[in-house]
């Protein structure tokens, strides 16, 4: 029986790896993906102390060569449940069970994709889902904003710190949107809005150059040249095998030290509920859940 | 009139100084030493993903760069008071005034010495005030944990963890700490007590080889072979400056976004009250800062 099982070989996922080996706990993480998940898509992180500009591959390698060098043991395989069974956790997967004391999940979140052509082609060569990764980019340049709840809002003034001008598409007439930040953006001078409108297709040689736009009432169509697209359509967290606390959206609910509603089941990262989706927090809540989760197995050792 | 001062130049406000600057925020980032603070003084990282082992002053320069290179300007200077004025910030310095509209201190704290012969000169080389950070070295090893409190009983059992023996030693004869700290510590095998004893000499040529001890009720001196001392007697933040809500040690409390009970100053890393003092829980702590100090900045703007 393991100690702890990490599920998840992103940021939050191998931090915690580093720190419960170096607790001495007997620790294996299970990576579904030969690359891990969303962060190896990104081309430049450029907000990740110690690092000027890398991408997010190179980023995972080191974080990886870290964990394994530190002792941890990566597996690729597909978690399908995590289940409580008389006070240890079972952990089944596409290729066999595994019992553990402690788990944290670290399975992160994807953000929901338009589906639209050129979307995917043009993914960080103007396409983005994250202002504060990608905004310094747009230094003078025209970007929109897709979408019309807080994470929409709170970027579109991100943006409009940064960008000489923001459109906010937006599919219905009004926003999602909490008031506060509603009245935020509707104060800022370069934050212009297109209503009832959905973007077609995103087109662009290397880089994105022009989006066609659908009005939803009229069905007239336009095209519209501009530099950057930032698209806020909701997120996905990877939670669908645990049967803790979620959010109504699937995000894992924790208290501060990174315990879910189920003793002895953490979660670390984007998976979690958290209002911050960066690679400084995950490796922070990476650390908490490692720690907490030591703190655990102690209380454990004393039940016997 | 400067967006935002960050007082500091550790993890913290480096990182806080990078999420500034992308921002758009007219930052400056002061610091008292020339080279910052306690983290400079360790001699190996291996806990800050990314890097498998590193310095403490090559990791503060390569986040100096990193926070240069955005942008963020560093001046050393001494803080002496952080004052609300009709809405901005006032911060007077040894070397004259600044204005600024938000203020994120992100000054650090220092662990509490002993004072005695030897823990200065053999700091790094047997001495140390963490064991999560340096446990890993003792594998095997007998170490002391100096103190009564909450601190030393975590640590004590990270270390039990990791070491062949631990002993607490410790000033009085029954412990300070929580009772579900006592009652694990109580319960390990190889953690055992040495009561109403002080250390009075650390001594070792290249390594700590062994301390004096004085018991204080019998005034019995004795020596006593170890590997490692690892002193938990207090930690003093470098609070002093502003008038916020604090901990009854100074540590100022913050809610989740890092915003003190001053609207408009904000604390990250091991100043605010936290129970985990690691480089990546500052990271993540002065992005947060951040994130929230551009927020209120927007609010600020708007109000006008």
């Amino acid at each position: 029986m393991y100690d702890l099982i990490i599920i998840g070989a992103g940021p939050a996922g191998l931090t915690a790896a580093i720190y419960a080996v170096r607790y001495g706990l007997n620790t294996l993480v299970i990576e579904k993906n030969v690359i891990p998940g969303q962060i190896a898509t990104v081309t430049t992180i450029e907000n990740y102390p110690g690092f000027t500009s890398i991408s997010g591959m190179e980023l995972m390698q080191k974080f990886k060569e870290h964990a394994e060098g530190a002792g941890a043991t990566i597996q690729n395989n597909n978690v399908i449940s995590v289940k409580e069974e008389q006070g240890k956790k079972v952990i089944t997967t596409d290729d066999g069970g595994f019992e553990t004391r402690a788990v944290i999940l670290a399975t992160g979140a994807n953000p929901r994709k338009l589906g639209v052509e050129g979307e995917e082609r043009l993914l960080t060569k103007g396409v983005s889902y994250c202002a504060t990764c990608d905004g310094p980019l747009y230094g003078d340049l025209k970007v929109i904003v897709v979408g019309g709840g807080d994470s929409a809002m709170t970027d579109a003034l991100v943006l409009s710190g940064i960008a000489k001008k923001v459109y906010v598409v937006h599919r219905r007439n009004e926003l999602r949107a909490c008031s506060i930040l509603q009245e935020r953006v509707s104060k800022k001078e370069n934050i212009s809005f297109i209503w009832d409108t959905v973007i077609q297709e995103i087109q662009g040689d290397e880089l994105v150059e022009k989006v066609v736009l659908k009005n939803l009432n009229t069905g007239e169509i336009t095209d519209m040249a501009i530099d950057g697209v930032f698209i806020y359509v909701g997120i996905d967290p990877n939670t669908s095998m645990v049967d803790t606390n979620k959010t109504e959206n699937g995000f894992i609910v924790t208290d501060e030290q990174m315990e879910s509603s189920v003793k002895g089941i953490f979660a670390a990262g984007d998976c979690r509920r958290t209002s911050v989706w960066q690679v400084v927090t995950a490796v922070s809540d990476g650390a908490l859940a490692a720690i907490s989760a030591h703190e655990y197995i102690i209380s454990l050792d004393l039940e016997r």
